[in-house]
């Protein structure tokens, strides 16, 4: 059976940001995504400021393209000011066009 | 020390899926998995009827023949039916011996 | 924007060694951690001995160096007494330097 190569992107951040990554998601053209729960502890950018508590864990399996539109999305606009990080990885999904948006801005 | 080279599969669909899933895995050459919960959205099928809510996260570190095996199970049994993504990723692991089954049928 | 090539090591072991694994990933060069609870069935090494329940799922972004690192020393110290799987995968992140330790234990 044929297997699509794509993207799985996971972003870890403060749970503060559940509203607008989720709000964000769509609107950068992913399908779907999944959100779960975690603790965690980490830097905060270069002034290396520790947070700790309850984080989400976001991921969603997009398009090459889409990727890269949400990382450079999430440097721009909280990368800054919240503690947050994201990663990118390859995946084989089955079904490849679950996850192509038509154009969800038309 | 040596790594070996096998397959993650990752399953996330719906909460009723589990039993069925746990009871396949095993079955399909899986010797071990791990199961959280995630909350989702995203599209079921060609269709795109949304779904939302409590979901199944399954993970499972398998070789490559067996990771095949059960991404064709999924889409052969369940992604009709049900809303269900699943994508296999890389993975380099130590002691390698214990993903790998002796038949489970014999 | 560029990209930083990395290592996502995720660490799926019995609940009772949390504090350990988590005093020894900053020590071995991780800077960040997330915590996860997941549900769990697998062999225990060589013995194959079952073990089900409440597991932790922790994960890590680090350098080729320090992915090799946890990994070894998670072999050498809790592969043979505690039920425990780990594994790495290639991850591409942005704000590469999030991740790179200045030597802890200097």
């Amino acid at each position: 059976m044929s297997r699509t190569h794509l993207r799985l992107i996971t972003i870890i951040g403060e749970a503060v940001l559940e509203r607008r990554l989720l709000a964000d998601l769509p609107r950068l053209g992913a399908t779907g995504w999944s959100l779960g729960r975690v603790d965690g502890n980490g830097s905060r950018g270069v002034r290396s400021t520790q947070w700790e508590g309850p984080n989400l864990r976001l991921e969603t399996v997009v398009s090459h393209e889409v990727a890269e539109r949400i990382l450079d999305h999430l440097v721009e606009h909280y990368f800054d000011h919240f503690a947050v990080i994201a990663y990118a990885a390859d995946v084989d999904v089955v079904r490849g066009e679950k996850y192509l948006h038509v154009d969800p801005e038309r």
